[in-house]
């Protein structure tokens, strides 16, 4: 059994994660921390949990970390760079689910997270955590930086075209609707049901922190360069990414169904679906798959890429647990075998 | 492995049915049949079943049921009762999902149900689902009638009360709210997303086909006369029932939480909550428990019990499920043990 | 026209008094005040007002609200009572969203609101703001209680039973649903949508603060004492309460239609629809009215009471513009013709 | 007052139409068809409406049409193109809702509706309902073909674009997202809550019948040739379309904000929003209006147009009785001044 830790046990990918680890067959959770909860009982605070999970929250410096095999941040943007190193030191392997080691440029993580990056001199070491492109270097890492939702859902939707050089690379639009969760567990008044239901609006559109990290790996799949439109939706539901990807064709009479079906075909988690079809975000929901389907509109040369993940899944703890798998020498698919929930 | 059959494997009952047997441990698919999908391939209706499942609908005439070990009926009310005598006849084992075989007096089922009752002799050979009250029975049958959704939430709501003689029961009271997917997946107007989000009403106030279920059931657990009042009403969201339950009690000073608790001590689907908890629907979503808070308020000396599941879960599939695994000997708990998604 | 100051313009009956009271024929709106948003354009935060009302939220002490002919306190419980004793010696009458005024013992409003009031002398001063009942009370009153939402929708449901002593007055039973706006604007983690959406809950089981309020109208419409259960739950939309009422009848064979028919013939805002209709809170949703429906069901003795209302007009803003208009002699509906938005 | 008709009475943009047309205070509507419910009184059917119109449905051969001053068609498309010759010919006025009449070419008709025009010969004389482009010719029109839904908010968020030969036309893309109340109120599986709530998709990405009325609207707003990608999903709401509209500018530098204000600058129903604005489909929900916002992202070239209307009243019932307005000389916001419902 796996000994594993979670620092920040309280968000949505929190609760997440201890969703899956609580039954997976390998790991045993021996730490959940949380400041601001520490002492409460986790299955109070999260009732579905009870009888799965007879834990406690407790405090980061009392909780143990140092004597886990993995320890998973499931913390805002700019904590697990404060400990990461530390925890390195003493052995201990980590899968951040935040952003911090996500980009490879210091000064890039500085640009867009707005403080200096307290462990620059890991970058290089941490793994970005998409089996799909690194999955032998996740295998030997011990700091894996588990990509963000909407980026997992929009370079995996590119990757067949961009690695054949088929589209203008310099002209990428990405037009993705998110779920309110992943937005979030904090009380903010914008993520309220009276704000969000029955309504529909973009964000972001002046720059959001997902489009540096889509940009950076975009770039590592085409020498070419790479122009990104990135705009994000905020849609009315609990769960789920959309995806809608839009690139011109550069070479026309390609057979996109095939290519995307060859380069998935040994992937666990990536189905391609079959030709003509509309995948449904709920298709996905709870379970740690990426459906895909790829369109050439009658009416054009341009390819519509459209692309769906559980933004709390595959494009983060279903995700987070894959890398552990992998970085544990486990089944890839341990523990991630649920059936999505429909309807 | 258990051989099993679905008839009617296109409604909500039927995918999730699907959904928890296609990776149940000791369970095998062999047919799901569909009149009017015939041929087609259930993971095309279910894209979630994709890659589990490996199946098409077939026509019942073909399905080879009568080589299963147990057939489950997810059909509309009406239909298993022309089927099942055949298939006990040739030694197969039936759960019954609708309603053919949960009332024991056939004037009640015509009344109820519009149509003379194909096989009453089978009535009392049919052991009502219920495990918390009839395991033992159930143990051993060859038919069994799952328990409607308000019904499973209801008795199991009130049960420790009137067992005690602890209430007046000739004025009982339930209240139950019901997501949408109770109401099947048929195509109505009155189940659309437009006529049934951002909206709440009552029905069935004039008569309801699970009250003479419930009060049935209700009537084996006290010597006394019931009378029951019963309000469906149906809620903006997709699983789910929440029923509130009032009775008057007779006797003042009970420890009513100390009651419940014993009551479902060693039921493994029953959760009865601390005292003064305040379940939620969403702690059930997806699983097979029936979460119970009993409560006084402090205004006067009626109990009031919530009670809350997940309809398509311990309301039909999941005891469904439930009792299989008792019916063949297996882990109550086989195939079950998934977490409720939340959020 | 009637010059109207808001106190407390960002919260949801605030914006939902702006809608109502922006096209008014008879009301020019001249101050809102709102400290943590001092100078920001009203329809900066709220763009549906874009074209409709040109102001800035101000700082109450520079809102000249002392020159206003009507204030209307769109605030916190605990924020009126300290600001009304000044405004009504200024001559300005009051209209109070909160609950500040409602309860005319203040010792009950110390014990649920948890600190001494204010200005105890003002309460036999202060009009229930329910026109249904005090019509004539409130067309010469200078400060207003304007009612909770619960307690119009139950009050309005139980007065004709009670009214004519048809029930047992000592045992009934309020389960009453609400859409999320009535839980406010503030920034809480349990009113998000991934909280609350997708969700059912009881709340308040162990007492609410409308509890005592709604008694205190109950006692006044019959010389029987009264018992109240009434229990709260929270529901997956924004706007709508569904109050289901019971109560025993202690008459049998009354002709409850007509009974109520009668009662709210004269009543603008008040809908008894035909026998045996479900009414449904989209009905009335946007609108200020409620709308009722009276069964006896088959099964008893029991007077089963639908009763629905938009909690933020009739159950907030609406009632508070058509208690102004019965204050100031206008018309009764003025400002409140809209039809309810379906779908 | 205007003596007004509506044929199909039951559909969403019917109930739309009737919720206008009831407080609009220069009509009078004399018949509602349907023959489905014939005989049936509206307000049975559609309960807001109670108190505010007493009619019932009727066949549409005995409604007197050709005695009104004006019919609105609100049927499935095909529908009125085989009555409308006669109405003419009575010398009623038209307004189509339907898809009828918005193609000029009727082998275009044809190719996407499925059936030979039944009255090409109407088609040059028929106006295209949308007043921002076409209000001159609106107002001598006997016969107005209302825009689509998405038709109206791709065409007003691309027109100053176009019009100024900003952008290459001959890569547009537009991403939009609609209700579910687009879909019509038809009992079709696909279109139930539990269908459609808590997901996201795609569809139409192989054609849509909106494209080609988009397409030839866009031709006619510059002479450059068109190129059009449309992606329509289907979102988890009632109302709203947001469309995202992606085009490459040719020219840099432009002041676009100031450019969409000069071209809306008379228009009553189109916003133009503060520069950096994200409008929100609640934001117009009940309202007849089209508010938009112009960006450019830091990271290109490209031109990012966010689109947003009610798709029941600006995309169809309110820019009906707007184009009624202007065909009859009355105020063009008579009838539409109603605020958003916000929350």
């Amino acid at each position: 059994m796996i000994k594993v830790g979670i620092v920040g046990g309280t968000g949505y990918t929190g609760v997440e994660l201890l969703r899956l680890l609580a039954v997976h067959p390998e790991v045993q959770v021996t730490a959940i921390t949380s400041r601001s909860e520490a002492g409460t009982a986790v299955a109070d605070m999260f009732p579905n949990l009870r009888g799965y999970l007879d834990l406690q929250f407790s405090n980061p410096e009392s909780a143990g970390l140092d004597t886990c095999d993995l320890v998973f941040f499931a913390t805002p943007n700019g904590t697990a760079m404060k400990w990461v190193p530390d925890l390195l030191k003493a052995g201990v392997r980590v899968i951040d689910l935040a952003a911090d080691f996500r980009l490879q440029e210091p000064a890039e993580w500085q640009q867009w997270y707005g403080e200096p990056h307290a462990c620059p001199e890991l970058l290089a070491e941490a793994v970005y955590g998409l089996p799909e492109v690194n999955r032998e270097r996740i295998r030997k890492a011990t700091l894996v930086a588990n990509p963000g939702c909407y980026p997992t859902a929009v370079q995996l939707g590119f990757m067949p075209l961009l690695e054949h050089g088929l589209v203008d690379s310099g002209h990428l639009i990405a037009d993705a609707k998110s779920g309110v969760s992943g937005a979030g567990r904090g009380g903010k008044v914008a993520n309220l049901l009276c704000e969000t239901s029955e309504n529909m609006k973009a964000y972001g559109v002046q720059g959001h922190r997902h489009w540096p990290e889509i940009r950076q790996g975009l770039r590592q799949m085409t020498a070419d360069p790479v122009g990104l439109t990135f705009v994000p939706h905020l849609t009315p539901m609990i769960r789920g990414i959309h995806a809608t990807l839009y690139a011109n064709l550069e070479k026309t009479g390609q057979d996109l169904q095939t290519l995307y079906e060859h380069r998935y075909a040994a992937e666990p988690f990536v189905d391609v679906m079959p030709a003509g079809s509309l995948p449904e975000t709920r298709s996905v929901r709870g379970a740690n798959v990426c459906r895909i389907a790829v369109h050439v509109p009658p009416s054009g040369n341009t390819a519509v890429v459209l692309s769906v993940i559980d933004n709390l899944v595959k494009g983060a703890a279903g995700q987070a647990v894959q890398n552990m798998n992998i970085m544990f020498g486990l089944e890839e698919a341990a523990g991630l075998q649920a059936i999505a929930l429909v309807p």
